[in-house]
């Protein structure tokens, strides 16, 4: 069993484009352990520190991480073992001109709650909710474009999706040698939807894998749970992205199946769920989950 | 305990309108059976049976039902028993103009795929799927405007929820005297979405039970299940549908929790799950689910 490896979180990229180098390479098969930082890079410890405007670099990725033999075509895997909170306190803020409800004279910008970890479970006020921790941000060297920590495209970025978890195994396509994977902006715990624009942001330690499929046909990123392979898609509007999202799913369906396309679309309709990952970054992210009892492997 | 009454499936509407006449009256508790006709009225019994554009009259919905006693300003509880499939076939269908993949070269329209049930099971060419049952269009007489049954809006409609279905209870504003509830459009499954357009259409016999909460302030369909308040919302578009949904999540967590609207909006995006119902009706439907351990009860 090969040693694990941490990768610290003094090492951190604001943006993907094609040209990141590595902070570090590794093997595939490493076990890595990543430190993250909070999104706010720790800016915001009580109710009274404010967010006046995003922050020209915020959610700082740790990374990036090259894998060795990752070629353009490839997939990158990342075996998501465990995130584990590294704060007793996590928090969450409204920001101004940004959030779902940012035109709502009803909310009060900016604003922060600090949400204590206590006893395993997240405290909001007078009520206390399950933690259940995520990763916002997470993504590769992308083709040709620069994207900002702060928004979501194919190559993954602020995806803010609550299925990529412990348990979870993320796909993205490789777009540069290397894959040259970066990640941070957890949250102990977010909605699906991420409506106020944060979850409960918190500097974290995750335990993973990285490993490589060869020739996989990805476009965008991909999520593997027990229950169902996930396509995740971004774009302006949530529309785009569901039929981003619906299409990636039956194409997988149809080549699985060995159907039309249009046989694929009548299936996915009746078991393929979407999802809304966020709403806010600001390109939004849904997700099309398909149960693994109607689409074995998308990768093979 | 009340005699079971049933409603068949000879009386229907495909509008909701503010002067619709009640085809049966009931007292609040009165235990129903209410027969329900295939979205497409029996069309398709055949893959070859295929529907070249939506029809003028679709979605007929059995009712109206009148409710004793329901005024005004109170919201009707439609509480569902059980959704029984009365055929042995359902039928999943494309039809051109339709769908969220209607402008996609490779989607064929009009197309149809007959899928039988079998076995507590429905297969869909080479896959089989679980029986799932709900209800895609139920609804209310509306305030002032006709929906036809084709469209989801305040008074309900197609709304093409999946978590309206057997152990859920609905709650629709009351507009109109008596409620005049009406319903049909039954799926044997549905993934969230309805990407294609339907689901698995087919018949059913619907046991529920009707009552009356006095005074209950409600904007919209608001649906209970064992776990959450699951808040719906129809527009135009997604994002306003969001917009919607998410605002009466937090107006019901504020005045539960007794906080500013910002706090309630910082918790909901912590705990209140936006979800897809559907994005072909033309209108989309989505909605805020606010687990009961975070929002006791909204109709309080």
């Amino acid at each position: 069993m090969p040693q694990r490896r941490t990768v610290d979180d003094d090492s951190v990229v604001y943006a993907f484009s094609p040209d990141l180098e590595p902070a570090v390479t590794v093997a595939p098969g490493d076990a890595l352990t990543v430190e993250t930082r909070d999104s706010l890079e720790g800016e915001v410890q009580r109710d009274e520190d404010r967010i006046e405007s995003v922050p020209e670099e915020v959610n700082a990725a740790t990374g990036p991480i090259g894998v060795e033999g990752a070629a353009r075509g490839d997939a990158l895997s990342v075996a998501i073992e465990e995130v584990r909170l590294a704060e007793d306190r996590a928090r969450a803020v409204t920001i101004p001109g940004f959030g779902l409800l940012q035109d709502d004279p009803d909310v009060e910008a900016p604003f922060t709650r600090v949400t204590p970890i206590e006893d395993g479970e997240l405290r909001v006020g007078d009520t206390t909710i399950p933690l259940d921790p995520c990763i916002g941000t997470i993504g590769v060297a992308t083709a040709e474009e620069e994207y900002s920590t702060l928004v979501p495209h194919d190559h993954g970025g602020n995806l803010d999706t609550t299925v990529i978890r412990a348990g979870a195994t993320v796909y993205f396509p490789v777009f540069q040698p290397g894959g040259l994977l970066a990640m941070g902006d957890c949250k102990a715990a977010m909605a699906d939807g991420e409506h106020c624009g944060t979850g409960a942001e918190v500097a974290t330690e995750i335990d993973l894998t990285l490993d490589v499929v060869a020739d996989a046909p990805l476009a965008r990123p991909l999520v593997e749970t027990t229950e169902a392979w996930t396509f995740l898609a971004s774009a302006e509007d949530l529309e785009t992205a569901c039929e981003l999202a619906v299409r990636d799913a039956c194409e997988a369906l149809a080549r699985e199946h060995n159907t039309s396309f249009t046989d694929a679309y009548v299936l996915s309709s009746l078991v393929a769920d979407l999802e809304i990952s966020q709403v806010v970054d600001p390109l939004k992210t849904v997700r099309c989950a398909v149960p693994k009892a109607a689409l074995e492997n998308p990768l093979a």
